[in-house]
């Protein structure tokens, strides 16, 4: 599929249009400067700036065209260091990928940290994960870092609370979400006009900034549906280009995230993207388009990929197990992806004992092509109000086959 | 490049033709069932049915145009076990490539062993590297597996000499390959025939054969010139489809090594395929071309990609090297693969140091892309009488730049 060029993308570098309704499902067409993205859409990630295994060719090719990956602020800032970013003149150039990035803020990844890392109201002082460095990251550094990395959607810098949490400790932390939301807004609106004003020339010490970014806010308040609430409402007071759900996928049971994605997403603004950040298995994706949201992004089929976990229509297929042995079948009958039209589960399964990379290259393909996929059936079905239908079917089938081979 | 079809494969499933010389160079055209290979050739090596890291379909794009790679008897034996190949059809179909492959015989693999096998008369008992199981291969072992691999190239199960044996341990050596020999040719045709007579059918308790094979015997004798000659002389008595040199690149010194290629490649038969076993660098391929060898393995560019190492026009560079962390030139700048491409050195340290895949990915390609490049060139430069002046001008070239950069 070609990538159109929005006429408006010059003076209007992102927007959002809803284009279909099916229940609150939604499918949307977001332009950036970099290509249209149609919504619902999974964004594969790119922690540090390569998607594990793949070749950008890859994400490129009609197999899987993905139209936007994944950055990290965290680790691109610690390595290669964001001096280097710069040199290259932003991520984009730096890694050769010429379509949509979204970068993440550092939040989560900082506090994933856990004992290694202290949080004050300025920001949040941790020990890198690489050389034990001490580093201090807050609203403002992460802004500029985002800023050098250049990426089209940015994140504000937020604090996450555990799924577990208390309402005092989930207020507490939502309280200093919202003090760096508006923090995060500001610093970036100060690049941005520091941007323009200079054509996207690089001040002395400041970033280069190629074009105005989108920036996201991000909606926490753990399990508590009245803080969700409310750090939804004060989140939309400080206005962003979009909005996230965050604090969801850390521990808490299933059912709870889905009580809070179906109390949230519809509450959310409806002219903005709504994003579910770091979920999650296919039925997951599928669930939340039914409650409304349009952007997820997930290392389940890449990091599964690597330990031998393909993700099919039928379900789950450790291909380490013994039942493959001989078995000439692809990963899944249903695909039409490069690797199941080419390799059978006995070589795949011969290249995962043997330690081969191209077991996590040809499993991550495979992943990845079927969480698109899935993803463009989502959004054919919304167009065409089949997505109750559509919905109904994919669950069933999904639990219909393999599903004793869960690892 | 598409892959012509010669009218005369169905009845002659491999033949070789000169189509051009230039001094001892020699520019040929080896037909085989699975497609046109035009020499000098160099096939990469993919022992366990993989060439490591790179996907068949890079292997067949434009940029690398692999014509034939390399499987190896003694892994692919011990695993997956030739049970699993025999289960799918062959080595071609269990591993979907469509094109020419080549087997080694795993004689050289378990030799390799050192102290972890015991050679006799009958054939070599050694500890499987996987498991430490007691395994034991002999001609007609080697020759059985091979058949089921189903290569349109084997080889014959030899016994290499060290570099540096002595004239008695080299003859001790020479010997007993020679017996070696007429037993895999013996083996080898008995199978080819149960194979023609069943229609490629298997036997019960036979390998399938899908169609007749080559088989290539091996000239040994170390670093001797007499007993190479010897070797040559009574490997062509026994008669093969090609002849390979082996025994070399395993610890002699470097002139040693053209010593003998010079000695012995002009004698070899020359309407038929001279290959050159595990060698080499890209200096070490024109040389051997310039001595009349017509095909080449090594693992060199594979391995040392994984390690951080390019291969350039200009000679090695190590991406590890501090000096490449804002560097945005491409590997090689006058290098046209994918990687040249798209990817700055910069880029390709991160991804080194960040100990991603992707960095053996990208190196692997290119080291690939420029060794089957220079193999092309080297041909255009024999068909057109230009070989003396690329050999010079190359040889030139990559002492030009990059030395220093040597691991």
């Amino acid at each position: 599929m070609t990538l159109r060029v929005n006429s408006e993308m010059e003076t209007q570098p992102f927007n959002f249009d809803i284009v279909a309704r099916d229940g609150e499902a939604r499918a949307g067409i977001l332009n950036t400067r970099r290509g249209v993205i149609e919504t619902p859409v999974f964004m594969p990630v790119g922690t540090a700036g390569t998607v594990k295994g793949m070749r950008f060719e890859e994400l490129e090719s009609d197999d899987l065209d993905a139209r936007i990956i994944l950055g990290n602020t965290y680790h691109l800032w610690l390595r290669p260091g964001i001096e280097t970013i710069k040199a290259s003149g932003g991520l984009h150039k730096f890694i050769g990928w010429d379509r949509a990035l979204l970068t993440d803020s550092g939040g989560f990844q900082v506090w994933s940290l856990g004992a290694l890392r202290k949080i004050s109201e300025e920001g949040t002082e941790f020990r890198s994960h690489i050389d034990g460095a001490l580093c201090f990251l807050s609203p403002e550094i992460s802004m500029e870092i985002q800023a050098v990395l250049g990426a089209e959607i940015a994140m504000a810098f937020d604090e996450c609370a555990p799924g577990e949490a208390t309402q005092e400790e989930a207020r507490r932390s939502m309280e200093l979400t919202l003090r760096w939301a508006k923090r995060s807004r500001d610093a970036f609106e100060q690049l941005q006009s520091l941007a323009a004003r200079d054509g996207g020339e690089p001040q002395v010490g400041m970033p280069a900034l190629p074009a105005r970014q989108a920036l996201f806010g991000i909606v926490q308040g753990a399990s508590h549906q009245d803080l969700r609430s409310e750090s939804l409402e004060r989140t939309v007071e400080i206005g962003f280009d979009g909005y996230a759900i965050g604090g969801l996928s850390v521990g808490e049971k299933k059912p709870l995230m889905f009580e809070v994605i179906e109390h949230i997403a519809p509450r959310m603004p409806p002219d903005k993207p709504r994003y579910l950040m770091g979920v999650g298995t296919p039925e997951d994706l599928v669930e939340a388009v039914a409650r409304g949201v349009d952007m997820f992004d997930c290392v389940l089929p890449t990091r599964n990929g690597r330990t031998g976990q393909a993700l099919t229509s039928v379900g789950k297929l450790n291909i380490k197990n013994a039942r493959y042995a001989l078995d000439q079948r692809p990963l899944d009958e249903a695909c039409q992806c490069l690797v199941c039209r080419r390799h059978s589960r006995a070589f795949l399964r011969h290249l995962y004992l043997s330690g081969e990379m191209l077991a996590s290259i040809l499993l991550t393909h495979h992943n990845l092509a079927f969480f698109l996929d899935t993803m463009r059936r989502v959004r054919q079905a919304i167009r065409s109000c089949q997505f109750a239908k559509f919905r109904r079917e994919f669950t069933e089938q999904l639990s219909s086959g393999l599903g004793q081979d869960c690892v």
